[in-house]
């Protein structure tokens, strides 16, 4: 068994963490661009699941994949070909990526390429699809695939185009001023996306594609608050992914929900998962939708979280609480918990209303274990159906066993002194 | 001599206040639009003033429009014409508008046309000339007027189609939404900037100018984040001219300052002027420059603080204090204090970190007489001397004769019971 030194094993994940810069450098085909994909392999959020034991909205968004990748016909044909082993399930977690709720990805779709200039690790995530009947929420309607296509066809072309004439977008410096603009960039990216719009709409004007398709992607983005998210969530994936694999460390680099599990890893354990059932979402819900209709916690956005933004930078987003629920000044509460579970300050993102204190960074799983405060996370709520939508948003904890589990097999691997 | 009930006439006035909607109907040259306008007449900020007791910058802007308009050839030329008698100065406020800082306007200037729909009333203002060496803080260097030319043959002509394609733009909706991001519209309008920016662009792209103007335009107010004061500020001024005149009101409807004179004016006491000698900001200077260097407190922005934005809503906008000084924190007192001598809470406007208490609205004369408790103004600092611009920016208040002299002036005039 390996003896390490605990604190110096953190002090290199936090170096990493703090001096990550996360990039916007271009828009790929995912089976072009991202690590190990191909046509018969479907990319979820969360840990690695299988078709039996897939939630309602993710079957939901496998479904709406497999039509809009020709893999199946229509919704029955789907459900035979998931469940028949033609076609393989992995965690976007495994391919240096995330996706948001069901985070359903495939070959032909399009995705962001974020760069961390840094370290030279690269991180992955499909484009926003707007509001609505979605296939991240499990919506697979014709509609969903029609817009899907459009994405494709249109939206990412464009907006590539518009990439390589603009250059690279600084993603870490768009996510510190949006953090003094109401976002947590999380379920609030009303900030980042109009920056974000701001940065990109001269070069858009100055594209080859038709005024009409120029006015629809602008129109497209500006009626999307939440178009951030999907690189945001690369963002903060990119900055973790340098700091995944150092030996000993016990800072924690992933947390990830499938809507059937809740699972974690850390620094010094590098793939392995530790999971847990996911716990259900205490939230508000739009009209017609209570509790029951919930499914539990899903998606690969409590990266943000795991980066020190999110739930634990709500602090900077008060608003927020209008559409998660709870009292404006709870967020500075959710923030300042945080820095008891977390190993240092961010030097770049900073929380305006605590007076610029940097945000909580590093989730240490040792001080997770010894304070009983486990991560806050914010969310987004799926229908536990497949096929019908958001439902709601609210607040969320991972389940404490993972943060058991974890510790347990890091004793295990290293037997450092103070655990015997 | 009249007699009225102070608190029924005050009623009305926070009645017009709050049911105000001020909303961009669209751009037209100032001798077209502008009531009273004409040729040989230069708007400019604050009370009336003339040209022998005017400050610096406003001497500096007042030049560089003599040669802007045509009106003087150069310099020198301009000293001439303006001490001639030939050309006239009145105050913005006396035609329906507000500049920032300076605020001189001639009459081929392209001027934002705003509209309170519940009251029919209008409001004026210039487009914002971004940063740097600008009219507004007294430059008058040939690229100034350059660049005011570019403004009016191509900026508000491109920006007039785009409106006409696009309709109204509800002003009152943008500042709501970046009090949650923020802004405090006063001198912080990242958010109120990037918001426009969305609704603009995508019509933008529908206009009949070329690519390379439509890109220029947007990468023109991209590269402002102050673009939307020259917004905010006519939208404060419609909202509070409908309430300018109500018989016994000691509603506050105008705050202004020339550079030299700081005045006020009150619902009750119609047209009448309060003035007295403008103070020093406090603030922080740009590298370079110090106290010595500023110019007493000059604009017609604080009829954003009479409306209950700009530093009354400074919770709104802890970042602004990297800006104007103080700590972050200090922001939340800044406005929990104006809620002293104001008659009420926004409807509309809400500030998140106060739980989205409504902003202080209504300055009541009687309140601030009774505290003592002047209102909180947060501005730029312009240079005393013409020619050279913004130095820094800081916090300031009106001086107190302007309210005692106003407070003797409406006793005077109505003499009601309470104080006799």
């Amino acid at each position: 068994m390996a003896k390490v030194n605990i604190e110096t094993a953190n002090i290199e994940a936090i170096k990493r963490i703090q001096s990550a810069q996360p990039v916007l450098t271009g828009i790929g085909i995912a089976q072009d661009v991202v690590p190990g994909m191909r046509k018969n392999l479907i990319l979820h959020a969360g840990p690695p699941i299988t078709w039996q034991r897939m939630s309602g909205p993710m079957r939901g968004a496998v479904m709406g994949a497999l039509m809009y990748e020709g893999l199946a016909k229509d919704p029955a044909d789907a459900e035979k070909v998931a469940a028949s082993g033609e076609v393989k399930f992995e965690p976007w977690h495994e391919h240096s990526g995330v996706g948001p709720m069901a985070g359903v990805a495939t070959s032909s779709m399009p995705v962001w390429i974020v760069e961390n200039k840094t370290h030279g690790n690269k991180a992955y995530c499909t484009l926003n699809e707007g509001l609505g009947k979605v296939l991240r929420f499990g919506a697979f309607s014709p509609e969903v695939i029609t817009h899907l296509k459009w994405m494709e066809n249109v939206l990412a072309p464009l907006l590539k185009e518009t990439l390589a004439k603009k250059g690279d977008v600084n993603l870490k410096s768009i996510i510190a001023q949006a953090l003094q603009m109401g976002d947590e960039v999380h379920n609030r990216n009303r900030a980042g996306t109009s920056l974000l719009f701001r940065e990109l709409a001269p070069c858009i004007i100055d594209t080859s594609f038709s005024v009409a398709d120029k006015k629809r992607v602008l129109e497209f983005i500006n009626s999307n608050d939440h178009f951030f998210l999907n690189l945001s969530m690369p963002a903060a994936k990119a900055i973790l992914a340098s700091a995944e694999w150092i030996s000993g460390s016990t800072i924690v680099t992933t947390m990830a929900r499938n809507g059937t599990d809740f699972g974690i890893r850390l620094s010094g354990l590098k793939d392995r998962w530790f999971t847990a059932p996911a716990l259900k979402v205490s939230g508000l819900y739009f009209p017609g939708f209570s509790e029951e209709d919930a499914n539990p916690d899903i998606g690969d956005s409590a990266i943000t979280e795991t980066c020190g933004l999110g739930a634990f930078s709500m602090a900077s987003a008060p608003a927020i609480v209008k559409f998660v629920g709870g009292k404006a000044t709870d967020s500075i509460e959710y923030t300042r918990r945080m820095y008891e579970i977390t190993e240092t300050e961010s030097d770049h993102f900073q929380i305006p209303s605590l007076d610029f204190r940097g945000s909580p960074t590093g989730i240490n799983l040792l001080k997770v274990c010894e304070t009983g405060i486990l991560p806050q996370i914010n969310t987004g709520i799926a229908h536990k159906n497949p096929g019908i939508g958001q439902v709601g948003a609210g607040l969320v904890n991972p389940p404490v066993k993972c943060f058991e589990d974890a510790l347990e097999a890091f004793v295990e691997a290293y037997c450092p002194e103070k655990f015997l």
